[in-house]
């Protein structure tokens, strides 16, 4: 089963809005056991949508579209359906008295003729009920192909999708079966892990693939199966993968699709452990990364932006002589940063961060991406300089990857000795 | 002129990653008044791959393709770049010598055989050279039509984009004139804005277009014209939007394309005052917003993150009598925060946050969405209750948003009473 996603809207012609619902909607389809042939965003051109409806429906048996939905008027997607399947717009009364709803009961705003043209559908379409905003979706069939047109605006076209599209594809079809087996390496490139494991590549059966994905000094390794038999197929993948596993253990961060943030949680919540951060270059950063993950407050007790000197003296106890001397970064201020975190934020382990991170500050001794990251506690703490080049986001980034990274391996030596269970 | 994005990959098609090449690249060609037709994702699929080539080179006359050029086995753009162009593979002495001292002297890592293939291009390509990774890129022209193959990662794209192939795309084209006119509104909806610029959007003629960008609780505005005389179009967009920006002013946060964040930044820095974050809910990522900003360190001392109750006791100093009495999410906690903020990091403004991010948490008096923020300092503070809806990612970016924006409001009343230069 194929299925093309086409995304409407000339704010992705020029590049004002990053597409994220495209990769959202793929995995979703993808659990579904559809396989998306190919991804199309266009402006809000009625030429290049008629084409790219044309061109999709051919080989493609669902089309999901997103945007262009919107009550004003660079929004052409509805009445170019409406033409496109030969319907006619109507108003659908219970669209109608839903955003009237909205409009006098949440939004407390006027309901305008604006809004009113929101409940207005072409007449031989299937309405999707929108929960979380006010254009609805719609459901179109021709020639055995389904087109569903669904709001752009990512919330509101993750719940429809979720709560009402998914139910009504899984209701329609019945396709063959997809596994992805994922697991994380890290300390290893993408082309010296490949020559690792080729021999393994090369005896893999062609309805299994490999992929590689590198992402901030990580590598993810993802190994996709097709087949017709359930449990035939989980059988086989379970073997290659474990073989798998079993090669590149050095590296292994996880053999579960997980984060790095989420393997770190776990380890720090089976031990009842608690972490807290203390950060310069990252900003918080790293702080957000652990907290963007639902019950972070389990293992996570906060954190100091130290973004001043100032911060680190009298916050995190850093010594003003320490400053001076080895400068902000230095192995000697990350180090007592990490006992200022852990001591004053009342925690047991602790990760600081100071660099440079560009454009500017950088100096010949101490370029643009010289980083210091420590982690540990009182008792014992692992410091690294790292050598980051590029731009200022990419640095903040591969500073918190590393910085967790480094907190995973000093947290699995210390189960190692047992000492996270004392 | 037009121009097509192909981007290449197995893990778009699932979603894996999220794709913000297409954007950048899209945002690069439009300063050279380029316009995109149309992007389109594909697979690490031959047939997927070449048709989408044929199809692109019909209407567009640039072609900008990025991923597949790894080394390892799943990326097959390289060769189908050279049957499709009738090419053949040579190994290009410089990338290969180029290769070599990477990985001798750079990533210190055995140069293999499989790195050796990197240095491998069709013998009628121009070889782009690629500052930041092993792969290099390739320049194709065919009827008319340039074909630009380069790396999916996004750095070693935008470094070759920004060093070489614009200004090798400037050197071949000329074209049109595009300009684009941007504005940030804040505390209207979408289709309440639409309702009230009817008149204005009506008179625009047919070569200046608006757009709405609605985004987190405020929407952008954007005004796009074509033309052939600079002069004339400059002088005419200048027109419109200025009537647009008095239309607009009661919600108007800027009339540049500039974000909330920048913003807030200048009018820091024009009256020489420093800002802290006192984060419960939002983790951090306020701090991480401001920080991303390049120079934020002018304007910004630092944050504490007080995820736990004891960090907000005892690094902010919040009254335990306080917590108990009203609860950590509540008006007289964030206004704690903020003079905690203010004192213990010594800076001039505090935001301040707390609330349920969900999923869990939430209470039929408090459910999940609610959140206070304050801004301010001991002389003065205001402080705002919000409910949000729907997911955590969601809640953060919300409430990050409107503390920001809370804060905006709360500088221009300072200003406006002369406090904030004094």
């Amino acid at each position: 089963m194929k299925a093309s996603i086409i995304t409407i809207g000339d704010e992705l012609m020029i590049g004002q809005v990053t597409d994220t619902n495209s990769a959202w909607i793929a995995q979703q389809l993808n659990k579904e056991g559809i396989w998306i042939r190919k991804r199309v965003a266009v402006g809000d051109d009625r030429d290049e949508i008629r084409k790219a409806l044309d061109e999709e429906s051919i080989a493609s048996k669902i089309i999901l579209i997103t945007g262009g939905l919107g009550p004003t008027a660079d929004d052409i997607t509805k009445p170019l359906l409406c033409a496109y399947f030969g319907m006619k717009l109507v108003t659908n009364m219970e669209v109608l008295k839903y955003v009237q709803y909205l409009f006098e009961h949440i939004f407390k705003r006027p309901f305008t003729d604006i809004n009113r043209k929101q409940a207005e559908v072409p007449d031989g379409c299937t309405v999707i009920h929108n929960a979380r905003g006010t254009a609805p979706g719609m459901w179109f069939e021709k020639n055995e192909v389904i087109y569903v047109s669904m709001p752009g605006v990512p919330h509101e076209m993750k719940g429809m999708m979720t709560d009402l599209v998914l139910p009504m594809i899984r209701n329609k079809i019945t396709s063959g079966i997809i596994r992805h087996k994922t697991l994380l390496t890290a300390g290893i490139g993408e082309s010296a892990l490949a020559e690792h494991i080729r021999e393994w590549e090369s005896s893999l059966p062609s309805h299994i693939k490999l992929a590689y994905l590198p992402n901030y000094g990580m590598v993810r390794l993802r190994i996709t199966g097709t087949g017709s038999i359930e449990q035939a197929l989980d059988g086989e993948m379970e073997e290659y993968f474990n073989k798998l596993v079993v090669l590149v253990q050095k590296w292994l961060v996880t053999a579960e699709d997980k984060t790095l943030v989420q393997v770190i949680s776990k380890m720090l919540k089976d031990a009842n452990k608690k972490l807290v951060t203390a950060e310069s270059c990252t900003g918080g950063y790293i702080s957000h990364l652990v907290t963007s993950e639902p019950g972070s407050s389990a293992i996570f007790t906060g954190a100091v932006v130290s973004y001043a000197n100032s911060v680190k003296n009298d916050i995190l106890h850093v010594d003003e002589q320490t400053l001076r001397q080895f400068g902000a970064v230095s192995e000697e201020t990350v180090a007592e940063m990490v006992k200022g975190g852990v001591k004053e934020l009342k925690s047991d382990y602790c990760i600081a961060t100071s660099g440079i991170m560009g454009p500017d500050g950088g100096t010949p001794e101490k370029p643009v991406g010289t980083v210091w990251i420590a982690v540990g506690n009182e008792k014992r703490i692992t410091a690294q300089k790292f050598n980051f080049r590029f731009d200022r986001a990419r640095n903040i980034e591969m500073t918190a990857v590393q910085g967790l990274n480094l907190l995973r391996k000093y947290l699995l030596e210390e189960m190692g000795e047992g000492k996270m269970n004392r």
